[in-house]
């Protein structure tokens, strides 16, 4: 396995993940792709089939379910299907880019389970007051949805014992700097130089 | 738990480990302590019993053997005892302060199956020509010993698999932050802010 991980990092609404894991591309010097889902909704103006989805109709999808042909996905009669196609993780994962997965709790839990080398990590807040002044400091939700998106964080970060790393996005520079630390010091695991331990083993004196 | 690691250090005679031990210890800011063992050899002068050694009989080193007081000993009839003492290192690692432990490949393996919370790093080096030109260059042993030396090495490097890191020691520098992102992104895992997090869970709003 070359030096690249599979990251995974989880987060209540409003606790600024989304900056966080842009930043953490933004700072791979191209080490590090997003996962790209397969959905089963429509294409959207502008959207390319590969980069923003793995466009597919639901008998596509269901076919690759079958096949598990996928870390984690959601199927809900009725609604848009979403999935993790392990192919393109794994095909990145081999061309030595590290590759970040933005999901909830379940997919989460769920990736880990089909693929253990993963690294999760929950993004948390400092506190919940400071989380719900973020929620308000949007300004595009009521004051219900607030709540509801509080009660789900409480959710979302009661599942923080089984991660492997928690991360307090309390200064975005701390954050987005323990989770490189995360990720670097992942790629010294044993695993990540295989070859170049055999090859001190074998090395002719 | 607080914000302390058990931090084991293993790697082939000359590959640096005391400097990078040394040096992880000096740069801790007080918030990390050799481990202290426990041995029935004799005491020279200016050691302090607790400090550089636990100074022990042989009856009290076989009562703590059979309490199941040690991390991981070393008892070989007619010779000096060793070992690692469990109390010490929980002791500190309650006080908040990270213990470092330096020791062989077997007393590692120990140590991680009696405390799996410890954090194992195998400092290797860039080639085994490298250890050999280092080795040689201490001008203190003779072309036997160091192969002696080179061929222990080879059999600690085959145990680089079982450890949780792999660190190499060619630029000191980045073994030692290396070693120090390890430690530091260790403590980022949920046991070390179950605290926090269930502060966060029951957190009145």
């Amino acid at each position: 396995m070359g030096k690249s991980v599979l990251v995974v990092i989880s987060g209540p609404s409003g606790v600024g993940k989304g900056t966080v894991a842009r930043e953490l591309l933004a700072r791979s010097n191209g080490n590090m792709v997003f996962s790209v889902s397969a959905t089963t909704r429509a294409m959207r103006n502008g959207e390319i089939d590969g980069v923003h989805y793995f466009f597919k109709t639901e008998e596509e999808f269901d076919d690759m379910v079958s096949k598990g042909e996928f870390l984690e996905y959601m199927r809900v009669f009725g609604r848009n299907y979403y999935g993790t196609p392990r192919g393109f993780v794994v095909d990145m994962l081999n061309s030595g880019k590290s590759v970040l997965l933005d999901i909830d709790v379940k997919g989460a839990m769920e990736v880990k389970k089909n693929y253990p080398e993963a690294i999760t990590i929950m993004l948390v807040p400092p506190s919940l007051k400071t989380l719900k002044s973020r929620l308000i400091g949007r300004g595009t939700e009521s004051a219900e949805a607030i709540e509801r998106r509080l009660a789900e964080a409480k959710t979302e970060l009661s599942y923080a014992p089984k991660y492997d790393f928690i991360v307090v996005n309390d200064d975005l520079e701390v954050a987005i700097g323990q989770c490189r630390q995360i990720i670097d010091s992942a790629m010294l695991a044993p695993a990540h130089c295989d070859e170049f331990i055999s090859s001190l083993l074998n090395e002719e004196l």
